[in-house]
């Protein structure tokens, strides 16, 4: 049993770096199966298919994106900062997204997660009554748009993508900038004065 | 000549037909050949390989994007309205930018255009000692998060991804939105004081 867990682990590795660097079509199974020790019976076993394991790459990673970076509704530049730098640690996720996205999922939600998304717009709801966010927009414009904004340097901008390879006061100045920018955002204007 | 020119633009059409849906690796050179009722050789005299077709497909659209949202500094809702409505026309565009970052361009910036990139940071600079932009946010920053901002609901949305086949009042909602929210953006708080 050990065996067969330390063996699926080899191959989540395997197939997160083969995807994330080539896409679904593009990715080679026998590529995957040899450099996590295993086979493509085994791998097929485990996963059903190129497809199922590449589903079970993506969740995998949505997973960790969003332990490290869970939504606060009371904090959303925080939260925009935490999204920053989970993708700065982990790129893979976004360019499997990105993937996900031109291989298979042309247009509407990119993930179908209706509870975990129901909790988040509800979150950001009781935000707004609690007059931290601008009850004007709505909770599914909110959390969109800031998820926009935190990704503007992500591994799929069509400006610039980060790179851990920067000085740090780069990442820090683009944390600071989204700290004040996303929370002008979800400010209405007025609101200060 | 005008056979020639006739059969490159049929070229450029079936290419960014083919790229925008499978991207570089998985485009067929033979199948935009096909459509383009041309042939390999012909083809590779005009675009060198399948790479400079690419190119030659992405500056195409870069340049239809560019005229149909040119930068206005003193006017960003109204840009990211304007980007918003080009992609939502022509969403090959940002598929094709998704593919060149996935596929060649992994970090910093997407497009190497310096002369247009200066232009528009001369002219965010400009607004900003005109007092329309706040002036304690860099040229470069306002540009990459407005476009951010922008492509919240693009081809490569993480989120969610717009089409036109939306209703109007949809797609509406999301440009009195980001009217709204680019505003609020450039904006220092205690300007509107």
């Amino acid at each position: 049993m050990r065996d067969a867990e330390a063996t699926r682990r080899r191959v989540l590795d395997a197939a997160t770096a083969e995807f994330a660097a080539r896409g679904i079509a593009g990715a080679r199974v026998d590529r995957i199966a040899a450099a996590a020790r295993s086979n493509k019976a085994q791998m097929y076993a485990y996963f059903g298919s190129k497809e199922g394991l590449f589903d079970a790459v993506l969740t995998l990673h949505l997973g960790r994106i969003l332990d490290a970076a869970p939504l606060t509704a009371d904090d959303l530049p925080g939260y925009a900062v935490r999204i920053y730098d989970a993708h700065l640690a982990n790129p893979g996720f976004v360019r499997l997204a990105g993937w996900a996205r031109l291989e298979r999922t042309g247009t509407g939600e990119l993930f179908e997660d209706a509870e975990g998304h129901a909790a988040k717009t509800a979150a950001i709801a009781e935000a707004q009554e609690h007059g931290l966010i601008d009850p004007s927009l709505t909770p599914e414009d909110v959390l969109q748009t800031v998820i926009a904004l935190a990704m503007t340097w992500s591994p799929i901008s069509a400006t610039y993508t980060a790179s851990a390879a920067e000085p740090d006061d780069v990442h820090e100045h683009r944390r600071q900038l989204l700290r004040r920018l996303v929370a002008r955002l979800v400010t209405a204007p007025d609101a200060s004065s």
